[in-house]
């Protein structure tokens, strides 16, 4: 049954008035209860709770069988045992319900009994033109109806991903993982068997939403990879679509039958069909978000001319070997780029690409650097090593005994109050130009005493970072909330509740700025690291540092890759 | 010169009596000034500053030249630009210092001119016997010396491992990594241009050091490839050496070249080399530190026949790839594991390996199931997924509406106090039958109403932990100190205060000591993932859960990669 618009057959799912939970339960040990508490907890409109044998399910009026219920229902979520959900399908047809996410596992997977089982049920429910989800699944979310129809409270976002996943763990775990990097989902579906809705029809609904500017994909095996191929075809066109999918082993491809009861197939086959469809092929979770965040803000490179900064050489080192590796080309610097360096860094700099200023303290030099290698048009796209919260100028206030300290002024304490006072008077004055002007002073004040820098280099250093941050978007961030803040404080003498997290609050969003200004301004992408594992939230402008040069690399060959293919449209 | 004897060649650089720094500054933005800082305020045998223009260093009299000092050098750091440092190394020989680390960067890695005063520096401290680290590193830490003679803070454990890195940069990410997961070093070496201590001299020294379990390596280019084998060969036969060498591609090559001023060689020559010396090599400072720690506490496993048990098929899926892409065995269960589990499970389990319950709610079925895998002779290994601090049991009580509460006891206010108070009795009184059965009945209580399993059941589970928190091991950690806090907080009425940070302080040691029991009954690996990316604290007892498959896959084919290398020897 191939649907006309798939906006509009999905919409009872993805935008239901009214959903039922059918197996709602008191029982906290069962699927039902978590099932039944999250959506009562989350979702706005009518909800319903079935169960045969209580007359309330958690403070909420319990029905015996879906007929009962007086209103209309859009969305059935079915969490019963598998013998019975053909039944309660039946119900839902008689109800006119439109949509069921069958949760309840024991079909395809488990083997030929299974699948005579689904099949009875997709048949009443084509016959009854309801729509399904699953079975076996752990649920799903949509964004604009606030629905979390899950098997189990899970934290997720509204954001401009969508995730299709054959596995509700795995796709917890994107989801978990998602949310501790600060981003979020459009759509999320868990389809488990997938047994009527199929992949590509979720992910051609995520490619119709403008809301959705990512699609995340987890395949087990696709029922019928050439309808896959034409419908994801239209919409890698239009947005990047990256799968996960396992299965080049025979143990992997017998654990997926048992799984999902997909038939993994021959990864060749499904590799050509990935190709075909222009989709990006990842191959853990990790990459899979990895990338995926790169898409939102990152321009698409150029081509695969690649230039590394590092503030080691190690790192540098590491960077060459996992860029090459990934089908990068790391370029020789051009001799009028080698001349700027060499009059900008001590004469140990490693005189090439990984470009490696080897322990230069001016910190000012090596955040010169980008701008002078972006303008090159031999440079394609740059890896800016040692950003976000690990980078250089945060280290020089994070680090050592000698942190900036108001003492470094040298100026009297009602002096001191007085220019706060004024400072604030200046941005609340919303004149621009004037605000510059402060910045450019505050910075010259407090990096002076710090940094190992010339007073003209620092001044139109200065003068680069206050223009970054006078840009329509910055004014709007965070950044002039908390400065006025940390001005508010110097006024009422309060200077001692200035911390490290405050001076972080300040940092942060420079250099979100100029990270910002570089792509805006050559128009080429910019990835940065960190070194250390651990999460790192994406930014308020919405980049994201990643921990090791591995990961930056791979994530680069994926734009690349998905630049190629469009040229190739 | 060849040493005689290593340890006591290298005593005076791993345990000085007393130290200079020569460039040590006033002026914070000098590397001579985090160098002398960070000395100074945590070494404790005798310090001195050098400085040929400041009569007082941060506080410390300062002296002109090393031969101004009235006391006994043991160890000189040099931080003075690369042209004098010939000088100041022979002052040291004048002053017989034993040891330099020379910090100083612009020899070798600059070209012939540096590679010159580097030979030069070299045959002046050969002549006075002098050994030397570096030049170009950022320092070096020894444990029983408490010596950071680091260029910057950096804040490292004392611990097991032992580093030597030919890169600071990656050697400092690999010790932030470290301290985060709450391991540390006996030893870290940043090794530079390795003029004179050779890569297998460290190796050497770290592998006759008793208190050493595991050294990790980062190698640009080794300069004798022979003598490298001979060394390390001798090591890794009695404990782990594991590797990541760059310069696989010519970008990372000429990127090595540059910064050690290493050759870094072709590939398959150091490949072989490794081979022949037993070396563990892996691709990623963080696969570096992922092995080592599953050294520290893991058996070797007999051979590569491998289970795995999971909460959910993907992740089973994406575990089975990344197991038999790395050459591990997805063995298939022997018929009589099948009929355990069938009679354990619902029947929608996985009927293989991966051992997946699909989503059962009887968490004790699947903490069950690793003694059932590990007994059997057809399995040398086992990953366990979905431990740790996400793993099933915490997961039971912290996420869902319906956690653990006092009111599931169904008793009187101060019946429950009195209770604990004779709980915190029998604590007390050391005898373990009886803290067993203490135990016992409070897994019993607690486990009872929020666990979808039969009483007989739970109450043999309730044994094996109860057995498994009751070893000597177990009673000297913080779970009963942690035990006792809560009692006294149920007998003072205060049971507001017990909050889910207190379930988890109590939650993980008992997954804690049921790993221990686990691979302490059957000699046997038993690798955990927790399925999320962000660090994991290493718990109590050593043990680390890998955020997902493919590194946790990756460690047991480095176990089995040594095992193996073991039994060729």
């Amino acid at each position: 049954m191939e649907s006309v618009n798939i906006v509009d057959e999905l919409r009872p799912l993805f935008n239901p008035t009214s959903v039922a939970v059918v197996g709602a339960s008191n029982n906290s040990t069962k699927w039902g209860y978590t099932t039944f508490s999250n959506l009562a907890n989350q979702y706005k409109g009518m909800i319903y709770a079935v169960n045969n044998r209580e007359s309330e399910v958690q403070g909420h009026q319990a029905y015996t069988t879906l007929t009962d219920i007086p209103g209309n229902v859009d969305l059935a979520v079915i969490v019963v045992p598998a013998e019975i959900v053909a039944e309660v399908v039946t119900d839902c047809v008689s109800k006119r319900v439109k949509a069921a996410v069958i949760i309840s596992a024991g079909f395809a997977e488990t083997g030929s009994k299974g699948k005579a089982m689904q099949d009875e049920v997709l048949k009443i429910a084509q016959k009854g033109g309801i729509r399904l989800v699953g079975p076996n699944c752990m649920g799903m979310w949509s964004a604009p109806a606030n629905l979390p129809a899950f098997m189990f409270p899970m934290k997720i976002e509204k954001g401009p991903l969508a995730l299709i996943s054959q596995g509700g763990n795995i796709g917890s775990a994107i989801v978990a993982d998602s949310t501790a990097r600060g981003i979020g989902y459009q759509q999320y579906v868990s389809c488990g068997c997938t047994a009527d809705i199929q992949i590509e029809d979720y992910i051609e609904y995520a490619g119709l939403d403008d809301s959705v500017k990512v699609i995340l994909v987890y395949i087990e095996g696709l029922n019928d990879g050439a309808r896959f191929v034409e419908k994801v075809s239209a919409i890698t066109r239009k947005k990047p679509v990256i799968v996960v999918k396992p299965g080049r082993t025979d143990a992997a491809a017998r654990a997926i039958s048992s799984h999902s009861g997909a038939l993994s197939g021959t990864d060749s086959v499904y590799e050509a069909a990935f190709k075909k469809a222009g989709v990006l092929r990842v191959d853990t979770s990790t990459e899979l978000l990895d990338v995926a965040i790169a898409f939102l803000r990152q321009p698409l490179p150029k081509g695969r001319n690649l230039v590394v900064t590092t503030p080691g050489g190690s790192y540098g080192v590491m960077a060459a070997d996992a860029c090459a590796l990934r089908g990068l080309n790391m370029i020789d610097l051009p001799d009028r780029v080698m001349a700027e360096f060499n009059t900008m860094f001590p004469p140990r700099w490693s005189h090439g690409n990984p470009v490696d200023p080897a322990g230069d303290r001016d910190v000012v030099q090596y955040m010169k650097a980008p701008e002078i290698l972006l303008k090159c048009d031999e440079v394609d796209a740059l890896i800016f090593m040692g950003f976000g919260s690990f980078s250089g100028i945060t280290s020089v206030f994070a680090s050592g005994d000698k942190s900036w300290s108001f003492d470094d002024l040298k100026m009297d304490v009602t002096e001191i109050e007085k220019l706060a006072l004024s400072a604030l008077q200046i941005l609340d004055s919303g004149d621009k130009i004037q605000i510059k002007g402060l910045l450019q002073s505050i910075l010259n004040i407090t990096l002076g005493p710090v940094l190992a820098t010339k007073a003209e280099e620092l001044d139109s250093f200065a003068d680069v970072i206050s223009t970054a941050l006078t840009t329509e978007k910055m004014m709007e961030r965070s950044f002039f909330i908390n400065l006025r803040q940390v001005f508010r404080l110097i006024a009422n003498g309060q200077t001692g509740e200035i911390n490290m997290d405050t001076v972080v609050s300040l940092v942060e969003p420079i250099i979100d700025a100029l990270l910002e200004k570089w792509i805006d301004d050559y128009g080429k992408p910019v990835i940065t690291t960190t070194f250390t594992e651990g999460t790192v939230k994406i930014s308020e402008a919405g980049f994201s540092p990643y921990p090791n040069s591995e990961r930056a690399a791979t994530v680069l060959a994926k734009l690349l890759e998905y630049a190629e293919y469009l040229d190739r449209q």
